[in-house]
């Protein structure tokens, strides 16, 4: 069709298996070291946090892990998602570019994070665990896992940063509709909650205590488990159904991309969408520019640096090889709250050191006016984490134009903006602001960082 | 499949036109009336309110009217909307009966109203006209029309029924969010609306006030028309798309319904879903019960009477032959506040008659409840509307399960509830109310009717 917008897989062509892409690196990403020993951890070390399977896909050497059964009849009450071509956005800029966008929205969560929160519901499910705990930020990670431990019969307390928690109440009231109990963070329920109460009774909270609060009621309870909505690797690998989706549907559009952004919290989207093209990449059978997209107030690839450190705030979690701004680095209350964590997905970290994807920030305006340009033309409210591949698409778009390059544009739209409207609100009454994060504020944040290993 | 939940159509087998079931009826629906005259209207009568295409299909004798290409570009945006098997429901259920939702909630929009939005918006703009008026309840419908507008280039005002206004706040910034403006109705800016808050400064509003101020406006202004959610049998047309749809589907699966429950307000979800199923039954080739679920404190169906009244409060529609609780009826606040309209569909209302739907009325917390369970098995939170259609559904499943019967249970998912989640936590904290009806109330109501034609 000379107009197509929209490419569709038939249920019978979803992605059968994750890929990992680790064996198809130059070089492996560094291991996740023992605070204490500063030795690489083992699966004993994680077992009071993880289910074995999910241990085993963390280091897995292989390059597919296929999908349970009982995860694909989850995943197709929404998946394969569309791929659609944003014809109306193009016309708008007047661009030659070729906009591509995968719409993760339409999963009953309205994000991309139930297709990980599914498969770790089920490996937790399957190994009998009936407890789960759980941070979430903005409250996508953690409607995604009530969503799935309501389909799985896991009993499931969330840890929510207090910010959220107070802003976002129905965000609260969506995840205890699917039956999960929630905790503002830092909460008077845990040690670290505590700790941080004593020395901040106002304190806001962040995605670091967070974790610490939820890390911790996991390792005291027999029954329970840990789960993490992304920067680890099987995180990662889970998520990659996107990205092998949007391969085959660009392949019916008869489109390869020069151009892949993504917008960058923990990682788990953009490394969703970009590890098959980058596998495609390395095979050299494409060869796109793959740059990854950051809020300017939490600039973790653009500004941090790549070190080991802690995955929360009072150091519970093992050392993480990764691009960090500190662990004790509190962003800016920006809206795009799945975006503010000081850190950035290890495998993503080693892989952009290899040079193999770049990376760009972003002011939240800019972001708000490129999501609000969007709604008025594709029709589709992007949640404000997808703002900034909206406005890096955006960027790229009007470049063309100017060179007249009639580049292929692919990005991941990866929530819709139904509980963020808040966040429109401000924008449109003109009460956002760009805040700068001055360079004394990171050195400062990075002062905390555990001593070099 | 053994095990399939989901029934997908291909973009090819989306339906390329609307169906009209007035011609396949053993009798038309009785005319609308000019309220001076009381006889027929006609076209020239309803010009200053709709372009002519959208009066010619409100009086069309064609069986099939096709479905523009711009339209049709638009609905590809989440067109074809999947059909779904209930199979965690029914399991949780214990019943015999395989259940189907036919599930709307993928719009942009986040339920079935841009069905008739899109079209509405593209016939405007084809007759040149540039300003569009409208009225809203929960919001559902203004957020339809806002994102219509906005692909079509035409600016929109909405009149928000007040009550939904102060507690709905987002609902405004998302239609603010695609362009619109809005008001609070009753609102200072129309004649009917002042003279309700001369009589009742604190009025909360209600549909029937929003319709006459957005009428007014319209009509006052020769570049602006007026757009109806629901009622009218253009409307019902525009929605048929879903029963389509899902008639193809279920021959998918191999099935036929034995029994289809739909909610109704106004009527466009459940006529929308029912009506070409009716044909069917009508033609002899299959024989489902056809059952409207109405909310108990907006009975038009089961306890309005059937006459002639207004559509809207101050008196400036044609008479409708309808089930009516008079046009000066103000339900009580319940959170489905698309179900609030003092009438019904004169269509729906005419097919009642003749006997070939039922309707039953069903208490808000009961819905709730089904919503609730709805959610945690199924996975999607359900708009407080459809809720109605699920406690419709699990009541007829129950019956299944003691009968033994496998009937097979058909319903329209009409939208998901993630911007009606205030509703869901007063069902989760003790707070939602069922206020009884009385008959005294109604009768009162039905003093304010029109002299009998």
């Amino acid at each position: 069709m000379a107009n197509q917008v929209k490419y569709v897989l038939q249920e019978s062509e979803m992605p059968r298996q994750w890929y990992n892409i680790v064996p198809d690196l130059p070089s492996p990403p560094p291991p996740p070291l023992h605070p204490g020993t500063r030795e690489p951890v083992g699966p004993d070390d994680l077992a009071p946090l993880f289910p074995a399977e999910l241990i085993m896909q963390e280091v897995s050497p292989e390059r597919h892990i296929p999908i349970p059964e009982p995860v694909l009849d989850v995943y197709r009450l929404w998946r394969p998602t569309p791929l659609l071509r944003a014809r109306r956005l193009e016309k708008d800029l007047g661009t030659p570019a070729r906009i591509y966008y995968k719409y993760e929205g339409v999963s009953p969560a309205g994000s991309h994070k139930p297709n990980t929160a599914v498969p770790q519901a089920y490996y937790n499910a399957a190994a009998g665990v009936s407890r789960l705990t759980t941070e979430t930020g903005a409250g996508q990670w953690g409607t995604a896992l009530s969503f799935a431990c309501a389909l799985f019969g896991i009993d499931l307390t969330v840890w929510m940063v207090r910010s959220s928690y107070d802003q976002k109440p129905y965000r609260r009231t969506l995840m205890e509709t699917y039956g999960a109990t929630v905790h503002p963070s830092p909460s008077q329920v845990t040690n670290a909650g505590r700790a941080v109460l004593a020395e901040h009774p106002d304190s806001t909270g962040s995605l670091g205590i967070a974790i610490s609060e939820a890390v911790e009621m996991a390792a005291a309870d027999p029954a329970a488990r840990y789960s993490l909505g992304s920067v680890l690797n099987h995180v990662l690998m889970h998520q990659t159904i996107i990205g092998e989706e949007a391969l085959r549907q660009l392949e019916q559009a008869g489109d390869a991309p020069d151009v892949i952004v993504g917008c960058t919290g923990g990682g788990s989207n953009f490394g969703g969408l970009a590890c098959p093209f980058l596998r495609e990449k390395l095979a050299g059978r494409m060869n796109p520019v793959i740059r990854a997209v950051e809020p300017a107030a939490c600039p973790s690839f653009t500004r941090g640096t790549y070190a080991y450190d802690f995955g929360d705030t009072a150091g519970l979690t093992p050392l993480l090889k990764m691009h960090t701004l500190g662990h004790e680095f509190i962003p800016d209350p920006i809206h795009a709250g799945g975006l503010r964590y000081h850190g950035m997905s290890p495998l993503l970290s080693h892989i952009y050191e290899l040079g193999l994807i770049e990376a760009v920030a972003k002011p939240q305006s800019e972001c708000f006016a490129a999501g609000l340009r969007f709604a008025r033309t594709e029709g589709i409210v992007p949640a404000p984490e997808p703002t900034h591949a909206v406005a890096a698409c955006i960027e790229e778009a009007l470049r063309c134009k100017e060179s007249g390059e009639e580049k292929v544009i692919l990005t991941a739209l990866c929530g819709h903006g139904l509980l963020d409207l808040a966040a429109y609100s401000d924008y449109l009454s003109g009460q956002m602001r760009d805040l700068d994060l001055s360079d004394d504020a990171i050195a400062a944040a990075l002062r905390g960082l555990p001593a070099a290993v």
